[in-house]
């Protein structure tokens, strides 16, 4: 199996580096007659794009997608759909001096070691870039599942200030996607005194997913649960995972747990129970603060750019357990 | 790619019911020469064993392996290993009540939706007693490690108790595998009495990896921490998972992260440092309180019984990842 | 992927020397509430078994199967079905002499340069005895695929000796599955003669599948007739795979090709099209003529008791293919 | 596992139709360090593209591939391998009738039934054109193996004509590729004759694996044999796969067998000997000849355009199982 794919039926195969000539994804098993166009691409690709606010980083990123393959006449043929997106202002030079000095933090030195020769420029494929790629594959899985099925991820906390109230209309219209919009602007100023001192905030998000059918995923190796944790790990910036009552667990009796069926994040043994299922990551503060803080091209807060990947991932185990739950 | 098979290398298969006739695994790429038997497997397989303190079930099961193939006048062959494990004491009948009454926060309601026909002794496949074949599939991949690579499980906390010291030496000394003795008799105490009151509880669990070679793991979607979090959900029991800061990411700011490298938590790019790996796991309280209390047939917390389990499947992750670099 | 597992969705992983303490499968992702039982592999192994005819070798194998796990109250419950069937009557020290004297044509040399440590007995894992683990997968593949699909083996020729007529109800009333009863009666004489003079015949195997269902296999990696290829010689004894025309091919010209849809073998485009599938498989004569000839524990002429496996191996694709077309 | 993937530890994905935006291939799973360009793949690119000849369609394809990642400074990363090759000249209205004119010998019909909605432009996925994608993956797979290691395909036999001598030096001075220039003669003649009747020809290819190392492939689903026929047989073209004697072990005695090696194939118990690895496989005569002959859209004789096509499959399975070897 592929280090860069992702997936038991439906698949995803990523590839580029973030200063290459392209990024990609090829998705397959995707079933056919599914309407698909570059739009739907775009709708999702924005809400992760940097430069979109003063708590991101100010670089631009156009991410033109061009879907190549497996898409006829509006609509996917069951072949793999492959999508492509040109760097365009990648000014690599920027990045020179990372040739010779590695980032703490940072995949750099560890890359160095394990592959000698390695693409220094912006992090090549360790970057954040390459999951636009990821934002991509979520848009088909999401078309694949049924049309009820809700994905809404939020910020639950930045530093000190942790979301009070969840009201999901109020998500998109601020900059730090929290569903509470007194918690988002203390959020929003806490980042950008950071951002002014050079420094950065880690936070947390949780996905919430509705709708969800019951019955996906499986007893032992194929548990829904730890197909989201790889997921969602394999984010970057994720330095933890939990479902449910998540960590909370541990000061808990098993009479408290089981009185409240909120408790089992909807997926019990493993397989959805059909009730809402809810994740949570814990992102870190970004590392590369050091020495691209000059040039304005790194995020103070990365949490509202990664909480479309973490949809877009969850989005597809949940369309990669529903295609298999078909043959069950 | 079965749901009941893990790794990419280095592979293991898992079979049986916890009433059924047997449980087992087959291990496959594990390469020849290397020493093996049965008592190798029986040093693990005792510590994940229950009815051996005040605080684990008072079932009795024996579990004695026998390695049916791939080892051949001691050593491995590099063909598969086959290790089998009778059940024996299963006392089916005091699960007939279950046939129609499943239990709440388990997994007996999402089995009987998802596969209509199901083996409702015990938990069948969910039941905890699957995990044996996770350690015995650990015992193999410590063996195709370098001998230098240790992995330290140990409890961190149960319910309001939390370990403040680190004595590795004291770690098996205590029923509840914590590493610091003084917290641990205030752990044993509060689950005794939880289970006095027909209760249970979580807790947290610390892995340790000392000497984990530098270079493991993959930049994209092979992350050794997104192998890792899909190897520790796989425990039914756990319901979180984090490396390094963990979740006290979201309250850190990036100097803070940066300033002590045991936030990166041995791991950076999803490659490891060859720095301490330090994971750690949330454990739900057994739910199987209500029904099963009577007999005492279940564990008032399984905390200590899943640090074997956990250690397991941390050390089979790390093995596949050695295996996989030698190709890089 | 284990090189000990066949399959994508419907998975089988082997173990077992032909000489160590048993050998076994577990099939997975087999669907719950399928009747299966230990008779139901006792008829299919029965035919694959050694020492039923003057043809083949006198070994006596018993080949007692035992369902371990993945069958409930007579039905599949959806999880991995594991069969273990132990050896008896191996007879280990009969083999004694080929620790240090690798047979010809035998994979004995390439196992002592590739694995160092090798089990000499029988042949380890390379004896054909490990095919019993094939059939057993066939028999629960079958039961998956629709009840009106056949898949009927026969033996086509054995040395200059062809078929010249296709009667499927005589096949199972000669030792050499043939359905042209005269040509069986010349084809056994000729193999009897060769097993007196100590030595071996090759010969050719038809498969014919029946009623397959349209739509099963993939466009590009996954076409029906690679996987079958794949399963076919994934058979120690095999030496080649045609379908439809096959070699034949060879010499004709399109308009010939096109004008009867024989020649396409029921594949287009590597999908099935409902028609006929016809498979064939040239199969060596066995090599260990000289050093086992003495002790008659070879089979002049292993056709016959291929034949079953290859059944079971295409059953096993179709199978597979059958589920996978459910996501698609 | 995606149905457009092929490999284990060297993995390559394809995408893209033959009348879409472009084609393309991504391999994961090549070590870092390696030297890899453009240039490289024009090389063989060249080998496999029509409008060559007399005897290949007239059809004009530029193939031109782009690096799009996995490549930097001229050399391997060890990050996926992207490479795309635009469709030019795509002339789809040539193929406008082909919408509710299915083919007869090709997938159109079956791809109808199966997808409900498809490409019928050119064949869409099931177009030769797909394997260019292949023999790039080939040209990654070729550099991976020690450099000794040589695979030529020729040209065995094309109708009645089959090559008496074979002089690799020859093969790439006939439009046939037949290592006989006499045969070649023949062969070409007699496919020309066949395109002025609106015919074609089938024909028979031999793949010659020379330096082969020592120890390639798996004891029982990982043969090597089966890997390479499952290869072969993912070519559209190809009817039958035979190594080291093939069919003709079907009128063979076991005596007649073990004399010679060369029956072997260069593969024993599934494992590479080291000695020459010889490779045959059935071609049939191209079956697009009604509709398309009058555009003078395809090619008499697909034999010579195949041989690059199964050079690059053979290679690839080598690689891979090169790499794998490395974990044993």
């Amino acid at each position: 199996m592929s280090s860069n794919s992702f997936g038991q039926i439906l698949t995803m195969t990523t590839f580029g580096e973030s200063h290459g000539a392209a990024l990609g994804v090829v998705v397959d098993g995707c079933p056919s007659g599914i309407a698909l166009s570059e739009d739907d691409l775009l709708v999702q690709l924005k809400r992760r794009r940097p430069g979109q606010s003063s708590i991101t980083t100010s670089r631009v990123e156009t991410d033109e997608p061009e879907i190549l393959s497996g898409v006829f006449e509006g609509k996917t043929t069951g072949m793999p759909i492959a999508v492509l997106v040109r760097n365009v202002n990648q000014r690599s030079q920027d990045y020179e001096i990372l040739r010779d000095h590695p980032r703490p933090g940072h995949a750099d030195e560890v890359y160095s070691q394990k592959y000698s020769h390695r693409d220094h420029r912006g992090g090549g494929r360790s970057s954040g870039r390459e999951t636009l790629a990821r934002v991509i594959a979520g848009v088909v899985a999401k078309k694949i599942l049924p049309k009820e099925l809700l994905v809404v991820g939020h910020c639950l906390q930045v530093g000190p200030h942790r979301a009070q109230t969840f009201d999901p209309a109020v998500i998109e219209d601020n900059d730090v996607r929290c569903a509470d919009a007194v918690a988002a602007k203390r959020m929003i100023s806490y980042i950008e005194d950071l951002r002014d001192g050079h420094n950065s905030s880690g936070g947390l998000i949780e996905i919430l997913i509705k709708n969800a059918p019951q019955g996906l995923g499986d007893p032992v190796f194929g548990k829904l649960k730890a197909r989201l944790a790889d997921a969602v790990l394999s984010v970057g910036a994720v330095t933890g995972f939990s479902y449910g009552i998540g960590f909370d667990a541990a000061t808990q009796t098993g009479k408290e747990y089981i009185a409240d069926r909120k408790n089992f994040g909807g997926i019990l043994g493993g397989i959805s129970t059909g009730e809402d299922i809810v994740l949570r990551a814990s992102i870190k503060p970004t590392s590369s603060i050091e020495q691209t803080a000059k040039t304005g091209r790194h995020d103070p807060c990365i949490v509202p750019r990664v909480i479309p990947v973490l949809e877009a991932m969850a989005t597809f185990v949940l369309a990669d357990a529903y295609l298999h739950s078909k043959t069950q």
